[in-house]
């Protein structure tokens, strides 16, 4: 498909502006490696922000909400209009990501990609056209172009999204059903039943595909976009934190097609939803949280952003020991 | 000794408060449940605030720096001068504590309880004098009653008190030398060893101690003016977040000499220092960060402070399905 043309000459970190943050951490008022986790982060940063002074004053959140053809077979505990008012809630500043962002003085778009338009069903048919798929992965770089950020977010809502999301990740990753199919919002045992027959007869459909092609039968207009809002994330060099299980199926198309582009990205937190921990494995990033947050909306990414903040603070405003006078 | 009559009719939590954001946790705009531990967190808030709408409006920092006698034996990485040294980096806004309190926009105490002033070397004399040792504790209380504050951060600084802490934790808690003492700023094999052996050396001197005496003897200045704070905490019902291990050997007195007097406190984050989980599993609590620092200055707790702080506006500030005309 065309999207893995666009894999070609992405840019890489800025290891100069990295290896002086790495260099600053060992000299500042502090044991060296006495803050660890948060000195890698700090240096992840400077990476892709292409400065040794990171920081995360301007972050943003782009929150993408879509319908799901697959929402009909019982595989989520909401009915599908939920989406709807969900996304009527993001937007006006009522849920739970919009307050998250306020708080954190975080710009967040809240953008309609599919709702109330749900894509195919997966189990019978594609999710998208190649022309919807198109759109939606467009759309996913448009609204990240229009951003002026330091630090970027994605979150998703759309009511079926982890069936969709389990059978892209089966599907790219090879991993059996079992592993990669959870409780979402909160299915019973009948729902999580159901939730397998449908990626199940789904893959059964696609049989072996490439990663783009799985995020297009498989996956869903949300899904898409935050693809390529990933894409131009890395085209800008700009670092972008990842939520859930949703988003990092959405994303590890990238990957897939070609290692190290996500390389820009950081997972937030890891999710109780199981397949999150196996996506993050192969995407061979810690986790900062741990917190059994299992939301969406980019929720978990948007707790550990005063993370990244006071990591990149803890080194760039720091004095050393040569400021300070000692030896 | 006369702190454990201070134990008696200590304020519990508002329950009231406590049920009925538990109930709004329930009612506002996601899955239930679906933010799991922060739901917790808030809850916390709650009942120690007093206040169904808690929030962290108004953190503050409290970091006690002091000397210790037996930092002369080689059980730090780094000369006791070193104390003096970032006692004034604190105090000035240079070191790490400062740096995250000024992005928090928490206020920070820093208090000189024996910089340059050792306590006796706990391998074969007393710590402190009960005067000294009364001194202290009311210093802690002291700077809590003078605080205006609704989430209290406690920090230390004082080079030698990881040895000074393993040997409280190890009388009060009857755990083997092995487990309890680390390698603090990054000793080298033959600095544990000396840690280990001034601790054994400590404890056989004392022999069988109750928890407030283990601390007088074993402790140091700020060790103890931290209990105090957490015990001024506790009568003013402020939630405390607690840093690493020193921090948590100073405070388990409390607990030993009265079970549930440290209810008001959560543990920010664990430590790799090998003792803080083994304090936290008695704390019974589980931690909200493990990012693998080990710095001590109460910058565990700080990372930890907007993870409060966003889990109280995310009950408090997002609608609840009723509000939103959702059944």
């Amino acid at each position: 498909m065309p999207e893995a043309a666009l894999l070609d000459g992405l840019p890489g970190p800025d290891r100069g502006s990295g290896d002086l943050l790495r260099a600053r951490c060992s000299r500042v008022l502090r044991p060296t490696g006495a803050l660890s986790r948060l000195d890698e982060l700090a240096v992840w940063l400077a990476e892709w922000q292409r400065t040794d002074e990171p920081g995360v004053d301007r972050p943003a959140v782009a929150v993408f909400a879509a319908d799901h053809g697959a929402a009909t077979d019982g595989v989520s505990a909401y009915p599908a209009e939920i989406t709807g008012a969900m996304f009527d809630a993001l937007d006006k500043g009522a849920a739970t990501a919009s307050v998250m962002a306020r708080q954190l003085g975080a710009v967040i778009n809240v953008v309609d990609v599919g709702v109330g338009e749900p894509t195919g069903n997966i189990r019978h048919e594609a999710a998208m056209s190649r022309e919807q798929f198109d759109r939606a992965f467009e759309r996913g770089r448009e609204v990240v172009s229009g951003l002026d950020c330091d630090l970027l977010v994605l979150g998703e809502m759309g009511i079926g999204n982890t069936t969709a999301a389990s059978a892209v990740a089966c599907a790219v990753l090879g991993e059996p059903v079992e592993r990669m199919v959870g409780r979402g919002t909160g299915v019973d045992d009948a729902g999580l039943e159901r939730k397998r027959s449908v990626v199940s007869e789904a893959l059964a459909r696609v049989g072996d595909i490439e990663p783009f092609e799985a995020l297009r039968q498989l996956g869903g207009f949300e899904l898409a976009a935050m693809c390529g809002a990933v894409l131009e994330a890395r085209i800008r060099s700009i670092p972008v934190v990842l939520d859930g299980f949703v988003v990092t199926s959405a994303v590890i198309p990238l990957q897939l097609a070609a290692a190290g582009s996500l390389d820009h990205c950081w997972p937030g937190h890891v999710s109780p939803e199981p397949g999150h921990a196996v996506l993050l494995e192969r995407l061979g990033r810690s986790p900062v949280l741990d917190l059994q947050m299992r939301l969406g909306e980019g929720s978990g990414a948007l707790v550990s952003v005063p993370i990244f903040r006071l990591a990149a603070a803890a080194v760039v405003d720091v004095a050393t020991f040569e400021e300070w006078g000692l030896a």
